[in-house]
């Protein structure tokens, strides 16, 4: 495995917040003059390797390198021929990374997998959705989209509806509208509440506070008696101006994202009563100015006498969805050059390793899965206080690591300890429990 | 749903007859000059929606239009990823005819889905057969073959042989010949002749008369004792050229049109002695001159042996339905105008709102099919004499329309008496029985 | 079925030893420039036919297309709908290699499928794939590599590895090393040896002695103590450098071709201890300047660990694919010439006419499958001595026919015999036994 000076797009931060505002007017430019070949990826070859069906993206993404002049090859098999014979995806992205193809979206059920391929790969690899883990150009698209419609991001009030447990775009869209300065508000149907570990990563990352919010009437999605949470990066000047941080009054809305239940990830949990976007609520005075958002598809969540109201803009979030992906790829492919800089840390390079303990605790992560035979178990840290947080460098599940163990005195201490933080890097063995550290051979320093 | 000045292929008749023979002239251009690019939808995307299998009408397609320089997109996935979800027929056109793709060819089970597609659609979308509905390049490219072949289609002897009875292509092409004049001799598989309604359409929209035929010895297909129905559309004058119009005597045959048995719509039922073409039956003399189509793919009905007879002509039909694709493409995008008219009446405006009484009664109809949760019951008026005959906007199914009801006094009348007629359009409600009108709360005129 | 003057890639000895070099060196070409549309085959379209899935292949030969500035159409479905409504194979070459598409490339499970596409379709047919038969650009492509990494192939010392039984492509490499006059050395996984009628042809056809072989110690994939097969092609008088023809040393090797064990074709053997080729192989000495060689996927029969050794050379096989694809298709499809003559006998030229009584025996060859009910049974003679050897002009399965018969007399004799080589060609009658003479009416002539 070797490390490339090339850039991939598996998560949205892998992108710097100036770097995605530069992708934004890009896309403009394409979009003014869509319905022509721009040639700029003339002789370039996009494949898209699909190991779960994504009709969608897939069209969007072949649509796009159309567009750019480039060709296209697609392995969308239901069944991969290749890794029915046994063959790792990092072997398939060498192959088709190599002569076959200039540029890779990857598309695969397990958490993680579209990092693996980015690391494999020789070209620029695009997360095309993987597992439970990110959707990356949908949640670009989706900000793009409503950027074009308000002229910004920063300060927006924006109200997030339906299934906010299981949708991988919600959470993914979360964490950008903090990036970006946005407030959220949560409406949940009952039950499929934000996951605890997204709130904790919006404060720990974003520095987002949350309130109890006071949302006008919005018929068939909320109504007054109901308490929705308030989520926001504000700074503590700018939250002076609620009159009370525990509960924030929302009486104007910049958007509304709807989401559909994600059937297919629930344990036959009831959809009775699910939230529905009706004439009714545009009707509510805080939605006058709202856009009416949703990934698509839909199933009954918005109603159909919606999609005339001027206010719908879900089919031109999957409009945008083509020139948002040439910018990207053009950007990717070296084909345009963008002023800003790059995020600090790139992720594609090798961070903490977890030897033989630290391993993923996500059942769904590739290196659980079909990378346990030949993937390291990298980590890479997130927060260093009393205990230290460690993410899986692939699917980003979080673990905690309460000691530290060197490697040369084959002792153990307390993570935040003085005497854990003075070992020296290449000595430290990080470990989650003291019993995990005792299994290892190392001795506890306080005995 | 908006209404749009672009022009779909969803029915032959969304086709006027000069417009098709323009379109002949084309095609034979391109035809002329296949190998090369011609440049013409250069910056065009096609997109190939398949909800069921049809490799050969797809890459039919697909060629088509990257010999004319665009690009193709496929979503042929046995099942769509985004149906799966539940997303409806409207919303996935309206997605991928959006920037993904500039014209749609839709292929779909249900009957009249194509309509659907072209209703919801923003760019042109081509029927590539919907359901039992239409599958009206087929008939293009049918008609082409016999024009080129013939030089004319007026006049023409065409026999039809084998499964008349569900072959959607069969009744396509029968109401196409009747339009261009040819006459029709049907030899059907006994228990497979052409449906009573496909004979009522011929009757009343182009005027054919039937007459039992008598058909010089065909071996395989016919024998002189079998009788076979002879439908033509020919004027009164001509027709007293036969000396007895209840037994025409075919001595010349033009072409000989075989279908295979369309097992998969069948109910079991036996094939057994399924006409079979064969070198025996292109010695008879009445078969002289005559061409072999078939619209492939073939099963066993026409013989290996006769593929090399130059009367064969079914693999020129299929090489020849590149160019006409090309031809049909080029001027749905807007690429080359024809001199001809449209047909009068464009099938894409909304006719009569069947409102909560009357529905389409084919059951596998898109209205009562994936449409039920978000399609108008809208029909269009075919014939207004005593009774009424509404087809179906989508499917074009037809229903008698007995009663009419007028919305402000809440009485029904006959539905061709003076009173019935006198009731102003937007007042009109329809109604097949009284009862149904007396369930609807109106009173008989008559009470 | 017609005969035409195109030439196809059904076997690799359709293409003469002096040709094949010569599309190394275009091969080289297009590979400097592979990123860039190279405007060769601009114009062109390949339909990619697969009746069974090959991902790897199809995308190569996609990428390889349109590399070269031409489109690309795919039936790739794992159910061809044609071939599910009963299309032969020959229908759905002549349709797709007619208008549609200008060369064809065709995987087929049944052996011998893709000499029935060459002979039915009017454009070039590239063979992907048929069976256990043949999938020549696979050779082609180890050929290209191995020639490119060592500057010759012939003398080179090559080591074959792993399930020599079932691999398709193990077989196609014997039989061009041996034309190319490079030495073989067989280390099977026990029980997995190369089959006897690999061995016989390689005897007969290119002169290939056995030895048996003495490696020296490649841990992991043989210990000295094995002893190995070592096939050649050399002359007498470069045998007699080795002291011992019956224990021939090597101590060079040029090249490991190793392999994974082809479990779908297996019966169920167990697979442990199957050969693994580790970093401690790459340790021995002979292997010094060993390339190391797998047609990919491979399972765990190489190391992760052996990937970044520069000896490793098979993920550069799977990228000179494509610059070796190009030069093939625009050779086939008359876009660069080759200055060298083509094989003396093409295939594509019918031979003997099995007539009633020669079948082919091999179960799984097109002309028991699929072309039963329209294929001629076809035979062309290999070797005419005591008995004829003659094979399958599909799946080149060989038969042994012991007598001849004289269809004017109705006698048979010997095949050797003075009196059975003196009948005239267009009266032989080929018989596999005594009692099938007798059969089909014919009397000894010794009687």
């Amino acid at each position: 495995m070797t490390e490339h000076q090339k850039r991939d797009l598996v998560s949205i931060e892998d992108l710097s917040t100036e770097e995605i505002l530069e992708l934004f007017h890009h896309a403009e430019e394409f979009r003014q003059n869509l319905r022509d070949w721009s040639d700029v990826c003339r002789g370039t070859i996009m494949a898209t390797l699909f190991f779960e069906p994504s009709t969608r993206t897939r069209l969007s993404f072949e649509s796009a390198m159309l567009r750019l002049g480039g060709g296209v090859i697609t392995a969308a098999d239901s069944e991969n021929s290749s890794s029915a014979k046994g063959e790792s995806l990092a072997d398939t992205v060498r192959v088709v990374g190599g002569s076959y193809a200039d540029i890779l979206v990857v598309r695969h059920p397990q958490d993680g997998a579209a990092r693996v391929a980015g690391r494999y790969a020789r070209v620029p690899v695009i997360n095309g959705g993987d597992g439970a883990h990110e959707h990356p150009t949908q949640t670009l698209c989706d900000l793009y989209t409503l950027w074009k419609e308000k002229g910004r991001l920063e300060g927006l009030e924006v109200v997030l509806c339906g299934d906010l447990r299981y949708s991988r775009t919600i959470h993914s869209f979360c964490y950008a509208l903090a990036r970006f300065g946005a407030n959220i508000v949560t409406m949940p149907y009952p039950g499929f509440e934000l996951p605890e570990y997204v709130l904790l990563r919006l404060r720990r990352d974003f520095g987002v506070q949350a309130a109890t919010a006071a949302v006008d009437d919005l018929p068939g999605i909320a109504s007054g008696s109901n308490t929705a949470a308030y989520l926001t990066a504000s700074k503590p000047h700018q939250l002076a101006l609620f009159t009370n941080l525990t509960n924030v009054e929302v009486n104007r809305i910049d958007a509304i994202y709807m989401t559909r239940a994600q059937l297919e990830r629930h344990d036959g949990e009831s959809t009775l009563d699910y939230p529905r976007l009706t004439r009714s609520t545009l009707g509510a005075a805080a939605a006058k100015d709202a856009r009416i958002m949703h990934p698509l598809p839909r199933v009954d969540e918005i109603d159909y006498e919606v999609d005339d109201d001027p206010r719908s803009i879900y089919f031109r979030q999957a409009e945008l969805g083509v020139p948002m992906r040439m910018a990207l790829m053009a950007f990717l492919l070296g084909k345009i050059q963008l002023r800003a800089q790059p995020p600090k840390v790139l992720a594609t390079q090798r961070g903490i390793d977890g030897g033989a303990t630290l391993r993923c605790h996500n059942e769904r992560c590739v290196t659980n899965g079909e990378g346990v035979r030949y993937l390291d178990r990298d980590f890479r840290l997130r927060s260093s206080e009393a205990v230290g947080v460690l993410c899986c460098a692939y699917c980003e599940r979080e673990i905690l690591v309460r000691f530290l163990g060197d490697e040369k005195s084959r002792t153990f201490h307390a993570y935040g300890s003085p005497e854990g933080q003075a070992i020296p890097e290449p000595r430290r063995v990080h470990f989650e429990t003291d019993s995990q550290a005792e299994a290892a051979g190392y001795r506890s320093a306080d005995d």
